[in-house]
């Protein structure tokens, strides 16, 4: 039996956090919300602005903004360190945060599968920083190559590698496919942008993997349409300044390249292996913490670990995929327990159940795979539905509303406005 | 007599640089516009980025895309370091660049009196860089304050000291005044934003001392319906981490303040004292190139300097003001110049003289001064026509829509969408 809940901690503010804030909206509960970012980030669009359709701002919501009128919650910027089970407290760096029950959300960062110097030269796509970086990286490549004199060189600039097939690979691949042959068409002198190569190398025998063969092949067909190179059964082994090597069944390729970029693999946030050391729950290989049938942990009702850090293997034989829906639906199953405990009616609670209402993906302009079930879309229409749904997720209404001008401008006239080369290393001279 | 020119090289893509390149389409010449940056920014908006209306993207013009259909102009991503004057050749780090005219339009950047380690403490507005530093700044203070358990430290973060009382520190002062008192109102729990201090210290005797008395008193009122501190006839003498002290005519003031900004002064971009040497041009005291009435220098007919980096004194006793409507004119001028030289009909060519539209500052939300000559407005129908003016100047359709629909947006809901702590150093641990 728990205690009657009064303050919930929730450290992350992503979709399963955010989305567990809300849902106490109109409780008894005091609710304090922990991220270390000022922000709510819509991840499935942050490809769009690594690619410059986009800007950071019509994809992230200021979590205060979004919460400001749900008085039963304090928004605080700071970074968990560890947890302290046993006395009910989150640690911070300079101060402690007492609870009740606890809501752990805090993600997955980028997996380098231990080569760690692989992550400055191949960047993933995690964060608003990321974005822009990739941005930086691709359309230096192009002012690069507009200036280089050496023929070699301007191959190796004009070449662009991409590391794993499935949704962030695919949709990057496809967006430069996009950016190098429509795009940029019209915007340099010196090099023909039809020798632009796009390289998407993934490990396993088909693009999406985790999708039906059908959409595979689609988003395949797709790709090429769009100037993509698409190798499956492709493992990188090293990955240098210049050069990407790759194995396949028979033979070892060298690809001589500056700008790589990652959408291979995740891992946990280092808060699932901080609870694990404060609780003993078991952690999967991956480092997400596996969870009771309730997303509570074993022998802590009062912990919760809900989204991409968790593995919930109840439903099906293979854990639940890191997906916005999946942390969604467990954010508000979080938040209906709790308020359950509230009214002592939690002991008839069922155990949460996945509700699955497909998978999508872009391949570039205006074509996207959907696989909703029984019901599977590609090209335009798939695109069309994707769009929708991408759309009326954004948190915000403003975002809703402007991000739809900006892609209905962007899609009739191909452009991609906000491709700025900025931050602190694009200040820095470069010739 | 210069010879037909057949290779202009434009060094900035600012507006004078941008203008220039322009008016040069339908020419025989061929033209190279090099930036170190990659896009154009329309400077006068900058304050809005910095304060978190706007979007870096929103402000910013890719120079490629705007360039793309004028096939006279390659853009070269690049900085040019010194200028080979007797060679006609500017000298990048890795290649020089032949030129039969050049047009240097390379502006202005702060300039801290000698102070250079204030610039650290106390940044300006002059690039994206800055204005999401800025921005990251003055969000970050407030969520430092939230978090904050000393009063005497709280009061230290909810302080924000805004040094010189010229547009861009009128504009900062403003926004940050109706940030504390509007904008943010609903977002806090452990703060009370009525106790923000904004204070705005100008060295003369009134704010916006280039503009008509009435409309610095004007300007002045509408600050302080803000909220904002407007102090005149205020030194600043020295900057540290935690404080200012300032000098007034009978004492010397200390104010504690985690948060300064700086709008009190600008020097000429290095290129100036580089032309200097290649030339024996002489320098003003603050670094720009003094030109001859058709904004060539002495001797080098072939050189013309323009914008923020020009001193132009042959039209009244002081030199032209760094405004965006004098580097236009300045652009266009450079450009009908070599033209007539095109046509061997320089001879004729009458001495460059600006045409004064008038000057502009906002103060705050729906509220601006503007001086038309004759006509001089403030308040909301200053407002209109600041509004007006500078959205037709934004350079690209598609910035123009979307700017004014994110106004409309933040203007009836004083709402600040973009305000997000991004950058290298929001995603360092706060706590």
């Amino acid at each position: 039996m728990v205690d009657i809940p009064q303050h919930v901690v929730i450290v992350g503010g992503g979709f399963g956090g955010l989305y567990a804030a809300r849902s106490l909206a109109h409780t008894s509960v005091h609710v304090t919300l922990i991220d270390r970012r000022n922000f709510h980030l819509f991840q499935p669009l942050l490809y769009q602005v690594a690619t410059g359709a986009l800007s950071p701002a019509n994809i992230a919501a200021p979590l205060r903004s979004v919460l400001s009128r749900q008085k039963n919650v304090t928004v605080l910027l700071g970074e968990v360190k560890s947890i302290n089970a046993r006395g009910r407290r989150v640690v911070l760096a300079d101060e402690e945060i007492g609870y009740d029950v606890l809501i752990v959300a805090a993600g997955v960062r980028h997996h380098y599968f231990g080569n760690d110097p692989w992550e400055q030269l191949a960047p993933g796509l995690k964060t608003i920083e990321d974005a822009t970086d990739i941005r930086r990286r691709v359309l230096f490549a192009f002012e690069r190559a507009e200036r280089e004199h050496n023929p070699d060189e301007r191959v190796k600039w004009l070449t662009f590698v991409v590391v794993g097939g499935g949704p962030t690979g695919v949709e990057l691949a496809g967006a430069l496919g996009e950016i190098a042959h429509y795009t940029l068409r019209n915007d340099f002198r010196n090099i023909d942008l039809m020798q632009t190569r796009v390289l998407l190398l993934e490990g396993t025998d088909r693009i999406l993997p985790t999708y039906p063969p059908e959409l595979s092949t689609k988003a395949k067909h797709d790709l090429e349409r769009l100037g993509v190179t698409v190798q499956t059964g492709t493992i990188v082994t090293d990955i240098q300044p210049e050069y990407v090597t790759a194995k396949t069944a028979d033979q070892v390729q060298h690809i001589d390249t500056h700008t790589i970029l990652w959408g291979a693999g995740v891992q946990a946030s280092p808060l699932g292996k901080a609870l694990s050391e404060a609780t003993s729950v078991p952690l999967d290989r991956a480092g997400r913490v596996i969870v009771e049938p309730d997303l509570t942990i074993p022998g802590h009702p009062e912990i919760f670990v809900i989204g991409d850090l968790a593995n919930y293997s109840h439903q099906t034989s293979k854990p639940l995929p890191g997906v916005a829906q999946v942390a969604i639906q467990q954010g508000r199953y979080a938040a209906k327990l709790i308020t359950a405990r509230l009214k002592d009616s939690a002991a008839q609670f069922p155990p949460f159940h996945y509700n699955d209402l497909g998978n999508m993906a872009t391949v570039g302009r205006a074509s996207a795979v959907a696989d909703l079930g029984r019901i599977k879309l590609s090209g335009f229409i798939g695109w069309l539905a994707w769009l929708f749904i991408h759309l009326i997720s954004l948190v915000h209404h403003e975002n809703r509303v402007l991000v739809m001008i900006q892609w209905a401008w962007s899609y009739f006239t191909r452009n991609r406005a906000a491709r700025l080369i900025t931050g602190a290393a694009a200040d820095r001279p470069i010739s």
